[in-house]
């Protein structure tokens, strides 16, 4: 029964001295034969436990390494050391399990992130990525109680689909036939999968959205929560081949409903985050400033992470029109200089330095971009009646962050079942696939909108870090699927 | 604009009267040319909104068939109907999207569970299956809350894995090679998964243990809640390809501390939900009642609904050893009438139908048993000092609950590098891929433990439905993928 041991954050918040405690955890560091700085991964906060000369004999000592794990009975007392109020007198100490100095990976200096990254089931043991988890897991938290205070029902949408209407990408296939030309055929030389697992060709799916509007039209506001995938042969620092995705979906919500509540709930995150783990963020927040130090002037940032973080929640996000941003753009002394590498025009899919340099040279905040040109949008997203430099538009919305680019991509979707029929023609959707989700339209169909906040994106701006990877615990990209 | 209207439940809910309010939803049941029974999904009641005569022309009137989705503006004014206290006087009414009387599926009558497994995209406009996903939502929430409540850290662990040392059952390829054969191929003819998109054969996850507990090795505490699969072709009431699970990881937590861990958990997700969707509850607990009714006397459930849940959260579970469990067994009545289609004896892996006789006739209780023989067990289960019965047993637990089976599956893990090796050759699990899982046990191993709950078993257990695919938005089961 180990249940009566006391977490070190519990210990060093409460900070009540004289109270007998038995405390475990992992040798962070050992000093003067006397110092242990004891971690249990509640808090970034070592425990400092003092062993008085004699308690444990010679060989016990030897053996107290970094990552050894140890079960301490004490006494908490006032703390003379910087940094902490209260320390363990150790009474008892006993060693769990041993951790050879020569072999474990993780020493007592500072690991680079690609070395990390190698090592990523033993990581989670650094302050870096303890800190990083922990905020992790605090906005995941704080995601399931925005949407759960304003009623909303969360829907575990299917992992595995055998639709592929969304045309959001390259998709894994799931298959439990054999690979080696043995699976059944149809008479045209083709697979019949009918005889494999699902009596149909599977994927795994790329978006919860579609099922996740079948629930809106019953709940009225529903939320997703799910892994996502991407078949993308992208080796960059903002991809992943298996990521984490929130789509809400709000029947009777049109474009400016979306937009305010993607607002609120973004900074409802970062102030949720500000709130419960400044301690995390405070680590963070100097991690980051001693990397910036080291880049040339020029290169750094304009903020510091927790001054980033009051920014957004402080400020309204700017909200422009595709039109308006691409006429900044145009007029902007950086595309006069022609220092874009790709051009500008009216019709174009914004690249990531169009974004970057409206939310960071422009702005200087988060951005909200509206109305974008229908040709580079998917089928579902709402005409806008009229039309902007002639051209028509939808009702998007994406919300570009500083640091990070596109965020949340979200739109009213089109309710009209005619001109949604129009739309999935004009772009070769087959609708008899899709009659479950015409359906919606055709039954009762209502207004309303959706977007989806890339999780990992989201960890990656509260955390200031700016490789993916770092951000979940195990990441998964071309040529790489460890743990 | 829409987000000034009012939740039908909220509204429900305040019985404010006097109040101009605007609802939005769809119509349940229109009669009289007068009453509307409007439904938004926050919850099971209607609203009723009154029509004056005059207010719409008789085309309109025509259009509000059930199905059809409206914006009402009106006034709140004491109901003078059953079953509410207050009602809308509409003001206005407009008509969002028809729904055509003759085609739409689900009429204002019962309709069967089968018929609305098919209709999935539909059938959360029911009160069956409003009621169901509202209780799942509130499940969800529920375990995040207990879990972040005690310190735990969510953690997101892979659904691709290359690992496929769990054997937990049948697994789904990932794929991204062609299936006709021609997929690259090495020397001796098999194919050249170094060439598929993550460099190595990949399947979907069927645990997160084992990654949990690389968590737990750093944060003490961690869960994971997320979809896993078996491809196994079971097509039970019991079995989904794709269903979700929560597992906690606990270091320090020995088999009593995880048996403790399980009881409050499950107590807890009972208690909140009856303490948040009591309504839903009650409306599922009389769906029972009535399914009950047209049973014969002697296959009718012992408990209804609530009673059954409040019998849970009022009595400590029963513990008992495998040993005692097989002992009970063999000294029943039904067994000495050979009323078990499966033999008992010391050894095997029990049945269904002797877990439902220990749980349902004997201690007529949740039952956590413990110590079950090593052999029928996975290999990184702790094995016990001493022996049952003259044989090797592992620290494993199960918790058999009542209508279910087996609800929660856990153990201590072996935290001794020795006999866990030893055990991975026994059963010819390769050590040399699991390099990373037994790092944990070379650097700082610590006792501990953890368990897996099956989302949607808890979900059947709690709404009182028979059916797995009738929890789960939309099912996947061998040759079943819609939607």
């Amino acid at each position: 029964m180990f249940n009566n041991r006391t977490k070190i954050k519990a210990l060093l918040a409460s900070a009540e001295t004289g109270q007998e405690v038995i405390v475990m955890g992992w040798v962070r560091t050992f000093r003067n034969n006397q110092f242990i700085a004891l971690n249990d991964g509640s808090t970034n906060h070592n425990l400092q436990v003092v062993i008085a000369l004699g308690l444990v004999n010679d060989d016990t000592l030897k053996r107290l390494t970094t990552g050894t794990s140890i079960k301490v009975a004490g006494t908490v007392v006032p703390s003379l050391g910087k940094g902490q109020s209260v320390e363990v007198q150790a009474t008892t100490l006993e060693i769990l399990g041993d951790s050879d100095a020569d072999k474990y990976p993780l020493q007592p200096k500072k690991h680079s992130l690609e070395f990390l990254r190698e090592k990523a089931h033993l990581r989670f043991r650094t302050n870096t990525f303890g800190a990083i988890f922990r905020v992790r897991h605090a906005l995941a938290f704080a995601v399931h109680q925005f949407f759960n205070s304003r009623g909303f029902v969360y829907l575990h949408t299917p992992i595995i689909t055998a639709s592929d209407a969304e045309g959001a990408g390259e998709m894994f296939r799931v298959t439990t036939l054999p690979m080696d030309g043995s699976a059944p055929k149809n008479d045209d030389g083709s697979i019949n999968y009918g005889e494999d697992f699902f009596g149909k060709s599977t994927n795994l799916t790329v978006s919860g959205q579609l099922e996740g509007e079948l629930g809106a039209m019953a709940f009225s506001d529903i939320y997703t929560f799910g892994p996502t995938f991407r078949a993308e042969n992208s080796n960059t620092a903002r991809h992943l081949a298996e990521f984490w995705m929130i789509e809400p979906e709000v029947a009777f919500n049109d474009l400016e409903d979306n937009m305010d509540l993607a607002e609120d709930f973004i900074q409802y995150l970062i102030k949720y985050v500000m709130d419960n783990n400044l301690e995390d963020l405070e680590f963070l927040d100097q991690r980051l400033a001693e990397e910036e130090k080291q880049k040339p002037q020029a290169e750094r940032q304009e903020f510091g992470l927790l001054e980033k973080l009051r920014f957004v929640t402080d400020n309204k996000f700017e909200r422009i029109t595709y039109t308006e941003a691409i006429q900044i753009l145009l007029d902007s002394p950086h595309y006069k200089k022609k220092k874009f590498k790709y051009d500008v025009s009216w019709g174009i899919d914004m690249q990531s330095e169009h974004e970057r340099y409206l939310v960071e040279k422009h702005f200087k905040k988060p951005v909200i971009v509206t109305n974008y040109p229908a040709a580079i949008k998917a089928f579902y997203m709402r005409l806008n009646d009229g039309c902007e430099a002639g051209k028509q538009t939808v009702a998007a919305m994406d919300i570009l962050a500083p640091g990070i680019g596109e965020i949340v991509g979200g739109s009213q979707r089109e309710e009209r079942l005619e001109k949604l029929e129009a739309r999935m023609a004009d772009m070769h959707i087959p609708a008899e696939e899709m009659s479950w989700y015409l359906d919606t339209r055709r039954f009762g169909s209502v207004p309303h909108a959706g977007f989806g906040l890339g999780f990992e994106r989201m960890v990656l701006f509260v955390t200031g870090m700016t490789n993916i990877r770092d951000v979940i615990p195990f990441a998964r990209t071309p040529k790489n699927c460890e743990f």
